[in-house]
């Protein structure tokens, strides 16, 4: 079994941990029959729950861990009193070669900082980003940083557009992804400094991607292209925004329904088609923040998600791990590089 | 009639101007039995459009202009070219004292230019800043700085909240509006230095509101708190994902209905309800970006409004000429700097 079908959970994070992590990797279990999983956490609990899952069992391995990193520890904490956390040791895993991808439900700053370091970043890459995909009208596109890096120079942004894009193209299968990068307008003098610099060194690379400009905060929700870059900042307030903006949205039209007898009535005529509609925005379809330029895979899931998302977030990792994500990036890396060595040359000549 | 009765009207600006432009006057005209207009632009066709309205006709005056400011137009080259245009005649209209507001359909980047020229700053405000009033699950609250300033520094964002306050108050009749910084967490330790710093002002600030902390993305549809202040950059963009999200939701909505005849009887029945959501969502109804820090008032439509959304942001220009918005700004202000000059004495002790 290559170790590209070996995923290690932190099977203590999460608000239902473990319960929730073991029923979500039985639900990836049937999706995706080669995979196996290395379970960090409380053996005897993990134990316990396997028994219920006999077929799981037969495809999960149980690895002890003493403790646990807590959801509001502070990432310089976590790594100082987390070494046997299950979190970490998921990770160290993933650095011994023993799996390849790690999914955890639990504290973000941790992960990120424990995967940092651990696993350090891929050849070429500064700083990694968290990366997240979102239904729009069109049909779905990824958008990154989501709070990794509050603040971004112009390079960032372009190696973020470069992982975005090799996402979009090994996992989603989009063949020449567009890429935006997020700004208070399109045309070429709006936005600040860094985001100007960044359109111009992605307008002069030749890279496997289609550099559309600068694109709004409305053309998120409408698809305008596959791949939305932005800093860890804005990134972070533009997903928040969407998702209170279709809560609220669903929030109203819940008490719609119930404003009259005929609403009620009509609720339960269009009620096939409004739980498609349902379906269509599912956050757990979506759970899954991937962070882009590590040097393994890592996956983070909602903490507050159930088994059905878990196991979305477990295909994520899955996807990433089997279709080559990080060799994408590194060559693109390396093309970005030669061709501004190139430039750089011919600026000499 | 005092002038704070009077306000100019940029008749020419918007994609339907004159027409939405007059249309909407006389719509505001039945709100406001005391307002008066001076409407700016091409007097031919201004005095032609005004004889379908006479009882307009009666409180209106028309100016002639020769000009129109493009809608792509920079806001140097408006500032240069345009001296007589409809904007620049309407805004020097208020400068001048004879009308004490004005309110424009047309170019953003020139409007803001020219009433920073033109009017100046409020005694103390460094830079104005553009809000606007969205809904939320709880009701209304208001957002600034939605694209007014790129780049923010901590003072910019204090002076940003007490303008916010101040129109919650004076506006909205809140009495002691609630402000949150927009943020990507809610702990203390969060954000760049910028608006940890701002936050710090705001905390040990004696002002007329209560500062909540930071908010984040999914707080502002949630009505978290009455005033959300954040940097141009930022707001902007918050705003367009949450247009753009709600969008998405009602596209996706109409789509579900037309499904199958039971979801097209369902919306039949539903139908009083549904419409009753989209009145409360009706961008009409949240139309006028304020310019929040000049010295007079000022109110940017959206360009493609009707006659019913431009009558709404005359009405945020009529609230704030009537409640003393400005005064209530020039008072705090001078309330936050008598605070810091009592703080740094007490620090000096």
């Amino acid at each position: 079994m290559s170790s590209s079908h070996v995923l290690a959970l932190d099977a203590m994070g999460g608000d239902n941990a473990p319960d929730m992590v073991v029923s979500g990797a039985n639900v990836a279990r049937v999706r995706y029959p080669n995979l196996q999983f290395r379970l960090f956490g409380n053996a005897e609990k993990l134990e316990k729950l396997l028994r219920r899952f006999p077929k799981l069992a037969q495809v999960a391995t149980v690895v002890a861990s003493d403790t646990v990193v807590g959801a509001s520890d502070k990432p310089s904490v976590a790594l100082r009193q987390g070494r046997r956390s299950s979190m970490r040791l998921a990770i160290d895993d993933v650095q011994e070669g023993k799996a390849s991808g790690i999914v955890s439900a639990g504290n973000t700053g941790a992960l990120m900082a424990m995967s940092k370091i651990v696993l350090r970043t891929l050849p070429g890459v500064h700083r990694p980003a968290i990366a997240s995909m979102f239904p729009t009208t069109r049909g779905e596109s990824v958008m990154l940083d989501l709070g990794a890096n509050i603040e971004c120079d112009a390079n960032n942004l372009v190696q973020f557009a470069i992982m975005g894009a090799a996402f979009a193209r090994s996992v989603q299968g989009v063949r020449r992804p567009t890429v935006g990068l997020l700004n208070v307008g399109s045309e070429e003098s709006k936005g600040h400094e860094e985001i100007k610099r960044a359109a111009d060194i992605l307008r002069a690379s030749e890279l496997p991607l289609d550099f559309h400009g600068f694109v709004e905060g409305n053309d998120i929700a409408e698809g305008t292209v596959d791949v939305v870059v932005t800093d860890g900042f804005t990134g972070n307030i533009a997903l928040k925004t969407a998702e209170g903006t279709a809560n609220m949205y669903s929030t109203f039209l819940r008490a719609t329904f119930r404003r009259s007898v005929f609403s009620k009535l009509g609720y339960w005529m269009a009620k096939p088609a409004l739980l498609a509609l349902k379906r269509r925005f599912d956050p757990r379809r979506y759970n899954g923040g991937m962070f882009l330029g590590v040097n393994g895979i890592a996956v983070k899931s909602h903490g507050g998600t159930d088994a059905l998302g878990y196991a979305n977030a477990i295909g994520f990792a899955f996807d990433m791990m089997t279709q080559g994500f990080n060799e994408h990036v590194i060559s693109d890396l390396a093309r970005l590089s030669g061709g501004a060595a190139d430039a750089a040359k011919a600026a000499a000549q």
